[in-house]
């Protein structure tokens, strides 16, 4: 087990320690009853004093993730990991790892009947047609697509269609400040290993995306957050933020924002570009969805208004074209642009070809655009069926905010309420959504819960959320009942 | 620009400085003509006395990467970047990166008539017209491939066929073993993230594959490396090696060796299983083409005779079978193989689901192995036509290493001449190769170039080879006439 903590960060180091170890408990490094060093060892490997350690573990504990046995040392919380079916010989193979936290793959493990905790589309929602026709097409007139590499930035072809399209988009840029990766996934990563290491802060939103929490974690960073609101990141505390430290970058997903929908407005755009370049950090603009909007578009695209090269705009097409192609891409320019394109290398030399000549005629010839209308209508729909059951379903002290466009409801339990207990007792009759801690770069989110309208078939939706209210109803009826009870795990 | 060095490693201070600066140079990240940091800054930023930065100037200046001006201060050497569009703005973009090195995308950005710098397969020896009916097959079955996401660790049906192929390679693996990757380098990559660290000491052979030695040191790892003969790594030099420091992992291409060609003997195997248990150090078996055999297979795989989980194997299937979907794959077990599935989630979510099953019929129905044993037979014609051609036409003292399998020769100048000198003037007739100075951790390998005899037409291979000879000869007679030249950049 080795901690990273920083020293330089205005975050406590007890926090730091607490952090650092939850992270491992709740991604599965650490194992079920697995026993942590000691008090004395803890203080010397990380240098702090043993009353440091102490109070980490003290909040490790508050949280039901360690249990300590007197005389016997402390030990990972039993409900908290897999089952494993390593011999003794492999999982005490000493190899210090440097993957401080990877949470987002606990939740794709195992399926579910019913699972609304994945942001996907169901596949009939998806031109399923034009991608098999682009596909024929492609190995009747160039099945040495099949056979070759293609370039390690990405195809030039596709490159030029991304470029147009997001010209539509309002963002000026050339084929050659566009780099192809697999997925959004790997355009967070590249950006995280490129230029986010363990002395720097990267400021999140609160709530975020949990994959790119693991991304930024990953790399040993301190992960700060500023809470949200109906018009986006609250600038306000972004600025009283940086009174305290400098980040090196800032993660946004400014337009139906991932997980509570809502859109930053454009003064408060106007005002993260301008902080970014006053203080010379990036900015990471994820854009996984601003094209399915229910009401309006949303404002132009921070990288729109981009005038030093400090944004990094980044769209996966996984999610709203292909998945079974995933592929995504990022804007970028400059020295920044060649050290993300480096790091492509490092990481895979390239996206294969195939996938991006089989998405590239829906760019070309413009259908790209007719099959997005029809998604959003559809997802409008359903956003629409969503609201609808939880009006009619959900329990007293059940909230909600309305979102505006993207895949997601953004659901809020009563005080004391977890959102975590809920999803146990959801599995049980197989229904799944996320919990927010899983979106809370400090796991503080209990009693919060992401549900995606968007991967299952319409009646599903219906059925499963009329269920998971019901689910809802009951958990928290027990609740009231067991009064005074920890609202932790 | 951040400079990392290793106050644990037993490599002087001055060669490490060395060494980050060339990278930077090497790899492009430090623009031809700019300035660097002066001997008292640098000496600060490192915590080093000026008379160590002095000292690793001094060796930059002697390779001819750097050089000083009196009065001005300390240059990158003009021709050793890229021309550059990006405004002075963006040139000094004040954001510290994490990528110390990334070369190997160097060789690969323009394109020339006759290339013999890459390892890959021309498009007319791998079975396109397999793989066109598969996927014609899989769109009408089964189109919805288009438009779903796979594992995160791969599509199980391939997992199951691969660990049924390897089998047959006796190598033992349960499908839960099997991670699939996007090619062999992202696979390399995985493990330099999850288990190499600035801390840490990796050993790979002399020379070596250049975008592994990428990957290791963009981690910041300390690079150290083993020289190889024609039974592969020198088992005796890395004994005297590990006298001296424990590696964190030792990287391997055991079976006809990249750039040479050698083959490690089962004697060597066995010690260098034995070593890595008893120092506890992963061992890291890449096996591009074993596949690819002129004379006879070589010994069992080192994964084969693994007993304790250090090994991790790794296999790209790109080369041999389709580049268009460049997949890849690793076997390990255990903790090691749960570190590498979360660090797959945090790089990209998993490989796209369309190429995995584009490919697995050809592993279902056996036809793999009858294509594989078709590019042998091609390959073993190519790689005769490659020795017949330099025996006609190479000029004297030049030698070459007779390899047994793989894709490449690896051809030596003699004493005194620089193939990166010899590049410069093959590229003006339109050829290219990879000098060895790419495949060598420490930018040794002067003299040395690797041709690989697979990616062109046979005509170009024979025609492209000739006219090298004849550039050789010139570059050589001309060496000798300006006798006294540094046989240095």
């Amino acid at each position: 087990m080795k901690l990273v903590i920083n020293r330089q960060s205005k975050v406590p180091l007890a926090q730091q320690i607490h952090q650092a170890i939850a992270d491992r408990i709740l991604s599965g490094h650490l194992e079920r009853g697995a026993r942590l060093p000691s008090v004395r060892q803890l203080a010397k490997m990380l240098q702090v004093s043993p009353v440091t350690v102490v109070h980490a573990l003290d909040l490790l504990e508050a949280e039901g993730l360690i249990t300590r046995v007197h005389g016997k040392g402390t030990f990972v919380y039993e409900e908290h990991a897999k089952t494993d079916q390593t011999t003794e010989r492999q999982k005490t193979f000493p190899v210090v790892d440097y993957l401080y936290r990877s949470q987002y793959w606990q939740y794709q493990k195992s399926e579910v009947p019913i699972d609304f905790a994945q942001s996907v589309v169901h596949p009939s929602l998806l031109p399923t047609q034009a991608l098999a026709d682009s596909i024929r097409r492609l190995i009747r007139e160039e099945p040495d697509v099949l056979v070759q590499y293609g370039e390690i930035q990405g195809d030039l072809a596709l490159r030029q269609a991304l470029a147009r399209y997001i010209s539509g988009e309002r963002i000026t840029a050339s084929a050659h400040e566009i780099l192809v990766t697999n997925g959004s996934q790997q355009a967070i990563d590249l950006v995280a290993r490129s230029f986010v290491g363990p002395q720097d802060v990267v400021v999140t939103e609160e709530p975020t995306y949990t994959a790119a929490i693991d991304a930024f974690r990953s790399r040993g960073a301190t992960v700060l957050s500023v809470p949200v609101d109906e018009h986006g990141m609250r600038i306000d505390e972004l600025t009283g933020l940086l009174d305290r430290c400098t980040p090196k970058l800032i993660y946004t997903i400014p337009s139906f924002h991932n997980p509570t929908g809502s859109v930053m407005s454009v003064k408060r755009r106007r005002e993260l570009i301008d902080i970014a370049s006053e203080v010379n950090c990036l900015v990471l603009e994820d854009d996984p969805w601003s094209e399915i909007h229910f009401d309006e578009p949303p404002p132009p695209h921070l990288k729109s208004m981009d005038e030093t090269g400090n944004v990094i705009y980044i769209k996966g097409l996984g999610k709203i074209l292909s998945p079974g192609c995933r592929i995504g891409f990022l804007i970028a320019t400059g020295p920044v642009l060649e050290r993300l394109v480096a790091a492509k290398t490092n990481a895979d030399l390239g996206n294969p070809l195939l996938n991006q000549r089989v998405i590239l005629p829906l760019f070309e010839n413009g259908s790209i655009r007719e099959s997005l209308r029809r998604l959003r209508e559809t997802l409008r729909e359903r956003r629409n069926l969503t609201l609808r059951v939880l009006e009619r379903h959900a329990p007293d002290g059940v909230t909600w905010k309305i979102p505006k466009g993207g895949f997601n409801v953004w659901v809020s339990l009563p005080e004391g309420a977890n959102a975590n207990e809920l999803m146990a007792e959801a599995e049980k009759v197989g229904i799944r959504f996320l919990p927010g801690s899983a979106c809370d770069p400090n796991q503080i989110q209990w009693r919060h819960l992401r549900i995606s309208f968007s991967p299952t078939t319409e009646a599903d939706l219906e059925q499963g959320l009329t269920t998971l209210c019901h689910v809802m109803e009951r958990y928290l009826s027990l609740l009231v009942n067991k009064k005074g009870k920890s609202p932790l795990f």
